[in-house]
């Protein structure tokens, strides 16, 4: 997978295997094969996998959280969006401010855009795509239900957890995405159950608003969102991705 | 005032006065006096004044409006979102896709950042802006309100107007903000109407997300919003700034 990171106090982009990291000729979203430099994950700190201009979310998009939920299904992905100084990556820490209420983890499939996207049909949609990582929409849920408007419960620095690197392909027919909180499952699903799949969402997306490259679409969340405490450790799998693991703390 | 502007195919940041710009020695944000070169407003395109990481926006925020409304006075600041990818500069077209329903314009005073911000009193808030220009917070409305999330309806490409150019100081007691349509007052008030003023508006934000240089804040609208069409010409007047002026296209 691909992963940006600290080495010698430089941002590299590299491409991840067998926990060796491969610097890549070019940036993320412009290269020409790998490099001949690696170095061993050990010895670097990993950064967010991208850094998004924009973070674009849909809301309620699996069919099993509808059911749970009672809601009749949307004709229509519902937008929001959170703001890029509240992206961090794998192993950071996700801080709250005390007194926000009751704080909620969201598993999420992210997609990551590699070009200008505008109007962009949903069949053409995987040209426009780089790939996918794990995030988790961390939301300050009291203050999300009280504002109405989602975004300052969504936006607080730290809430917007994206890694630990980047795929270029899923299996959109079949790919579980779980949730754990200090090991214990806590969401469980399959993104075969989107109510909007990729291509759609990014179509739908694009005819809105111009996408670059670098910006992350967060794809709703499944059934069994649920508050944590400070120290709590989450960690969100995707078939085929890997684990993002983050710990709260509350300050 | 401060402006961005196109010459030579550059892009750069000049200060105008008496429709002669002269050049910055640096930044905008980070400049040391004026320099030499100096060129005429007429042989330039000017551009939006800053290029945002983010425009964080306040609902609600006028006494007057407030009233009209009905409206019990809101205990803090309602945020909410629109993309970098929305804003335009003056003399700009703002282009809506057709069968976006009722299109509004949204007369505002903006608040440019121009230091890192995060966490600030709003004591300290003056350190933290750069200054104030027009802004125009364009809205499909019927969107708006059927998303209940604001996001979508405010965000296409070209639904944020800024400029023409950011000054430094505005008197917080006293500048009156209005927007003509065609010619036509349609929104006319006051800045010190204001429900949360601009240094409260600042300190709250910085206490959710770190505010970056150049990123914009939108202080809400005063009553009289309303319905535009195609081929309508908008501005936006804001004492001791000057006028932000764009014209709607629907296609």
């Amino acid at each position: 997978m691909y992963v940006r990171y600290n080495y010698n106090n430089e941002v590299c982009a590299g491409f991840l295997e067998n926990d060796m990291i491969r610097s890549l000729n070019g940036s993320l979203f412009n290269h020409d094969g790998l490099g001949e430099e690696s170095v061993s994950l050990s010895s670097v700190n990993l950064l967010p996998p991208c850094q998004p201009s924009k973070v674009v979310c849909v809301g309620l998009n699996y069919l099993d959280h509808a059911a749970e939920m009672n809601e009749t299904l949307p004709d229509a992905p519902l937008l929001f969006m959170k703001p890029a100084t509240s992206v961090i990556g794998h192993g950071d820490t996700i801080v709250a401010p005390k007194d926000t209420g009751r704080l909620d983890y969201e598993a999420e499939l992210a997609i990551v855009i590699g070009r200008e996207a505008k109007n962009i049909p949903a069949a053409e949609a995987p040209d426009y795509i780089f790939g996918y990582t794990c995030a988790n929409d961390f939301t300050a849920r009291a203050i999300q239900l009280s504002d109405k408007q989602w975004t300052r419960g969504k936006s607080f620095d730290t809430f917007c957890p994206i890694g630990p690197g980047i795929v270029r392909t899923i299996d959109h027919n079949n790919a579980r995405i779980h949730l754990t909180v200090n090991g214990e499952v806590r969401q469980d699903s399959n993104i075969k159950e989107f109510i909007f799949g990729v291509y759609d969402v990014v179509s739908y997306i694009s005819r809105h608003m111009t996408l670059l490259p670098g910006d992350v679409i967060l794809t709703g969340t499944p059934h069994g969102v649920g508050p944590v405490n400070s120290g709590d450790v989450m960690s969100v799998s995707i078939d085929g991705i890997g684990t993002l693991t983050n710990t709260l703390k509350v300050q």
